[in-house]
């Protein structure tokens, strides 16, 4: 049996990397346009699950997801980190000396700016798309150049590996979170997310916070996002760890659900592990 | 006399609209290319002042600037929350019913969607910068094209307004802060903002807004960063009524001191009105 697992971008991205870490072989790849596409098939049904990146551990947040987030009713699922391990990739039979040009997407380019500054006599051209720099040098069969993407690029795109970990920071993690449309609820290892919007009076955070903290519930991240049209308000997602099926955890969502003026639940799912 | 302010973008920018609406006609206008420039030319007194968005009331905060706000010893000193408005600008001689292409960053199209849709046998292109697109219709004289920018493009490059206040949002405001080498500690109407990074233990960040609201002190806003090195770790950004002149809020921020890994002191300075 397989699963239809959407993500934005080329094949050969670093999400569909992620998914293959979460689904393994059962993984059907689904690649989409825009992040808003892989929202509008998990909820329709078009897909089994989708696959989004939420944070980068050097960039923060991805925004757009965040927000997507609250606009769709779809829930997550699942989590995973995905070490960004940037490799140098060619097509067969180019060595490293016949490289003149090297494509990437902008941010993997400063990524690798420790490794590009010792080569010499070579062009940097940013390009949309990690993995679509790999997929370009494939289709024009590019002989002087190399791309630098994610190992799944190498695979999908049948590209030799020219050199393997090229990146400056090796603390370099993208947080991926996986959708669906239906509420699974785990049960190992489990954190929740939740958005909410307090009242507008002062100490109205503190206390929400105050809910989790008296019930020694453990706070993982709070992100902070404006309310449209009311400029200078904010609304919170709120990750911690615990599941909604455990008393501690649903008496305190209870609680701030009568303090907020707004209420969303995420979804409870495993804390995800590290890889790739 | 006049005040050098420096600000990233071409001359017109929205950043420059918003020096004016701070400074008024004693502003010398010092554009430059990044913003990580702008902090640089106010550390080394190479201009007065820098100006900087922060935050969008649409699309949320810069986080570049967040981070390079703790990465430069600069501090802030003023605060302008400026009206996005966008002007549809043309040379003179062109109307409304001459115009085939029009020409302006990706954010700004998508801020005036509802205007564009309504329009027949227009071709929308992207452009780099809203200033910028008007430079270019200037400069290459183009007489079937118009630019989206705001008020101060227009003044600056000397084009028409063609239809004022296209964009779907009213209320969308970009929120500017002031920057300064020098500490100014303001009297009218105060803000505070700092950085600080808790403990790592449980219930330690609904600890360090306790130091806030046990003292009835408002919080205005909370901003969490990764912390580079230690993913899934974070600083927080937090800006709240006061100054640090005043007992109550220097009481409290010698508390947080005391229970924090990191805290920086950004700035005292008068809450902005709503310009533009």
């Amino acid at each position: 049996m397989s699963l239809k697992v959407a993500f934005q971008g080329e094949r050969g991205a670093f999400s569909e990397q992620a998914g293959y870490a979460f689904f393994g072989d059962k993984m059907s790849a689904v690649p989409l346009p825009t992040f808003e596409d892989v929202f509008k098939y998990v909820k329709n049904g078009r897909v089994d699950f989708g696959i989004i990146p939420i944070e980068n551990s050097l960039y923060g947040s991805i925004h757009q997801n965040y927000d997507l987030l609250r606009k769709y009713n779809v829930f997550i699922v699942g989590e995973v980190k995905l070490r960004i391990k940037h490799y140098l990739l060619a097509n067969y039979g180019v060595k490293l000396s016949d490289v003149r040009k090297i494509y990437s997407h902008p941010q993997a380019l400063a990524q690798c700016e420790d490794f590009l500054k010792k080569l010499r006599n070579v062009e940097i051209i940013p390009v949309y798309d990690t993995a679509g720099s790999a997929k370009m040098i494939k289709e024009k069969k590019i002989l002087d150049g190399a791309a630098i993407a994610g190992k799944q690029a190498g695979i999908y795109y049948g590209l030799k590996i020219l050199k393997a970990g090229i990146e400056n920071h090796r603390k370099n993690f993208t947080r991926f979170l996986i959708l669906s449309r239906k509420k699974i609820i785990a049960k190992e290892n489990p954190k929740t997310s939740i958005i909410f919007v307090t009242k507008n009076i002062p100490g109205a955070l503190y206390t929400a916070l105050g809910v989790f903290a008296r019930r020694r519930i453990n706070l993982l991240k709070i992100e902070s996002r404006p309310i449209i049209g009311q400029p200078w308000n904010y609304m919170f997602y709120l990750d911690f760890e615990g599941s909604v099926a455990d008393k501690v955890c649903s008496d305190a969502l209870r609680e701030l659900n009568e303090l907020a003026n707004y209420y969303k639940f995420l979804g409870t799912y495993e804390k995800g592990r590290e890889v790739g």
